[in-house]
């Protein structure tokens, strides 16, 4: 085994800073989606497939088939997460947590503003230095963007990026794409050559902002854009597509976006944001079952990052689409789980050899999990 | 081993609802204390039993010998509990988690109204849908009554309810049910045919309602009631004891419930809800050493839910009891724990034979616990 | 093995309180620096040394050789910690959390004035002996100077003081102490027949007492001080000090302080206490690369409690040090995790052979840490 790049002319042993075009690998942070070219992506998919009955207690996908036992697995027995969220985001704090607990690892939490430590004038790269030193991987979600990089300047273990602000969330796009691979493989086909409706607010949303950049390292996607007026996406992501060799076509409507796609992406509007009468062109759903009829689309791949608004007239996916079979939504938090397992071990070294040998069946909750 | 009853109508995958009269058992919500017929309660407590050494860290209680090493379990290895709390209730929580633990499950947990998700419009069914996927078993609480009904609808895991308001809070009932058998049975007794004071506010206490609900799947209880003005028990939790059979006597005082009572069970008076002038009727201690001796009872089993009020004038439970040797107040919360772990493995399949091949000792705290 | 020191006549079980005198060891709290005499702390630091490859994940330290696996502990399997934080300290929590985890424990957590069962006028006595009865040790943090010991009192296992307010935080000076021997062993010396500078705010800062109250176990230290005007050290502090037989000298300026010293233990002001205009004696840098090299004193050990106030003007230990080859800081924090292991174990009753026996090498995280 070889030591990991660091820069030994750094006093307190912090692990080199993360570089541009630096791929995501073995003790590196994860910061960003464009630490990934194709085959760091296809073996990061690969170790995902390799834990996925780790994190879904089942034997099979798609099957309907229920375990007999559950498979537990103790890869990281003795590892210390420590899971450090600046500002709140339940789901996604959950979601990294159980996906260390159920490769055997343990957390520490810390969630909120209660850094007292940064109050009284610590730096960030103190604060970072500090609480490395009690872990063997953090993750790390801070409303500012760029801070999570400032603090894995400074940190002795490998840094995963839960979201900073307007910057990046990159284990949601690599989520988000892994659940795109499934569900259109599922259906014979592949995201290469794909085409993929992306409605919504394309300004603002994050979420779309990192897949896109993320569908650069595939071939041949056709991406049909549909947004409300001012909520367009912006140049400089467009401009990233196109010049992967992508086709890009912008659409007046929901509908006209929608026919002909493999999949949609929807993200919601943020309404909150807007003062003032809300126009009329963001009233209603954004798509409903009776959207997708007329754009003959019944049966499209659904995704959407969630949280969705369920509240009337919020412009968002609705609930009237929940039992079509393409609904993905719930597939995508599923398979968080175990892509971001996927993350956790690439950071830590393991090989899928690796959680095999340390895998095993345990008699609990034998037949409890509904095969989703 | 057979599939648990799950509706395959439903597109998420989610858990069969709780239904009127269905039974807790393996992959069960459980959601009220009307889920336990005299059987389900003896397979219960058996199971409670059983793990009674592991929660206590000892060999046997009452006979004061200290454990010469730890028993640990790892039943549940590599299980993982969701702890939700929508609401603080630190000991409830703490009690949960411990029982998790202490069967060798790891615990992920969320505490206050930290869901910014549902703050921005997210329906509870799809929270719910979401976090079930990130664990085995979910323990919920919540402010509002029937909201952990609703949220145990569209989970794909069993959900326990730790309390929904004004509503039920089951795992309480059963645990001082377990202590009232321990208790009585300590002495030669039964919870069959015992007499039982009930003191206080009658008329808020949810762990008086669901006590006494519980109470009816036993037979022939002498239940003597206490309670000051217009805090008097309902008359349907009355009508509901006596169609069991149980006879109801409502006393003038405190002293004539306590007097031949086998056990008392003792609820604060929620005096922050009273405005204005405090009625001299709820001044003083409601149960104190003097009443007992009045009362010719000094030697009962004294039950609390605790917490208890230790301000001078509370009207509630003294202090001055706590060395009387029928005080069963901590019993109740050490028993917590183990009746916890026996619900857990009820809702995931595990039987007392599991249990017993799972168990070790260890030889850290050899002998630090007192045996309480 | 025997029985621990128990108060049969105590109703509860309650551990015995902690008496004046008592030393810290097996089965008793640990609340106060006054509980170590020197055999106490050498087997202290001695525990601390077995298990600090399993905190560092490392194979030594000062040789700057990676390690080749993962080195973890499973002694504490099964138990389970209680971490009580009555008042946020982020940096402390994590650090006995993590050093918990890394024995092979359990952790539960709180944080904040979360406990509504004291609002509701529960005795600080109850909480103690119900929330004792879910966990095998508890770590207690609480404003109020007294409060811990009052807590230990009524708990039913062994409680260690996080620190309470003005009063005492015996892991911070033991990790402290234990960082001075390491660092000044390292250059061949010992802390016996030492020279230390103490800088800074010498009149609150509780971790400088503690500090100078476990130096009096030691033989023949000169201790060098330089504090403010209006910011000196009690008489109190001082006296017993010199009561120990240790030399005590007043400097008027810090470079005096720090010229012929082997070490230097820095406070940061806290300025935020200072109402009105800023004297000008506590405004620019406390301690910088410049006044260091005016006192000759480069390669001196440098040490500071963290956090220390990087903004401008702060009267603070400059960042400007952090190459210099004394600079420990972050030394003790790294150590603060197998001391208080130690402690763990000490309290728990387990020898350093009993760790030997559980530990074990991972394949996980081979290369990642920097040997610190």
């Amino acid at each position: 085994m070889t030591a990991p790049d660091l820069d030994q002319s750094r006093p307190n042993g912090s692990l080199h800073p993360y570089g541009e075009g630096e791929l995501f690998g073995k003790g590196k942070h994860l910061l960003s989606v464009s630490q990934f070219d194709r085959p760091t992506l296809v073996d990061l998919f690969t170790l995902a497939d390799t834990v996925a009955p780790i994190a879904q207690r089942q034997l099979g996908r798609g099957d309907r088939q229920l375990a007999t036992g559950q498979t537990v697995c103790s890869v990281l027995d003795g590892a210390v997460l420590g899971s450090l969220f600046f500002e709140p985001s339940t789901r996604t704090r959950l979601s990294f947590e159980s996906a260390f607990l159920r490769l055997g690892g343990e957390v520490t939490t810390t969630t909120g503003f209660t850094f007292s430590s940064m109050a009284k004038g610590e730096s960030i790269e103190d604060t970072s230095r500090v609480v490395s030193g009690y872990s063997d991987v953090l993750v790390v979600r801070h409303p500012d963007e760029g801070s999570v990089a400032q603090f894995a300047a400074a940190s002795v273990v490998p840094v995963i990026n839960a979201g900073d602000g307007a910057g990046e969330h990159p284990s949601q796009a690599l989520l988000d794409l892994y659940t795109l691979e499934k569900e259109l493989g599922q259906r014979g086909g592949t995201v290469d050559g794909s085409t993929i409706a992306v409605v919504g607010d394309l300004r603002h949303g994050r979420t779309v902002h990192s897949l896109l950049k993320l569908l650069t390292v595939y071939r041949d996607v056709s991406v049909r854009l549909f947004a409300p007026e001012s909520l367009e996406l912006p140049d400089e992501t467009a401009r990233h597509l196109t010049s992967a060799g992508h086709r890009l076509t912008v659409c007046d409507t929901v509908v006209e976006a929608l026919r002909g796609a493999d999949a949609v992406y929807t993200t919601r509007v943020q309404r909150e944001r807007i003062t003032g009468e809300v126009p009329a062109s963001i009233q209603g759903n954004l798509i409903d079952r009776s959207v997708l009829a007329e754009a003959d689309a019944l049966d499209i791949v659904i995704m959407h990052p969630l949280p969705r608004d369920s509240r009337h007239d919020a412009y968002d996916l609705s609930s009237d689409v929940d039992d079509l079979p393409g609904l993905a939504i719930f597939h995508q938090t599923d398979n968080g789980v175990n892509v971001r397992m996927a993350i956790f071990l690439t950071a830590l070294g393991c090989s899928p050899e690796m959680v095999r040998v340390t895998t095993k069946q345990r008699p609990w909750d034998a037949t409890l999990h509904w095969n989703r």
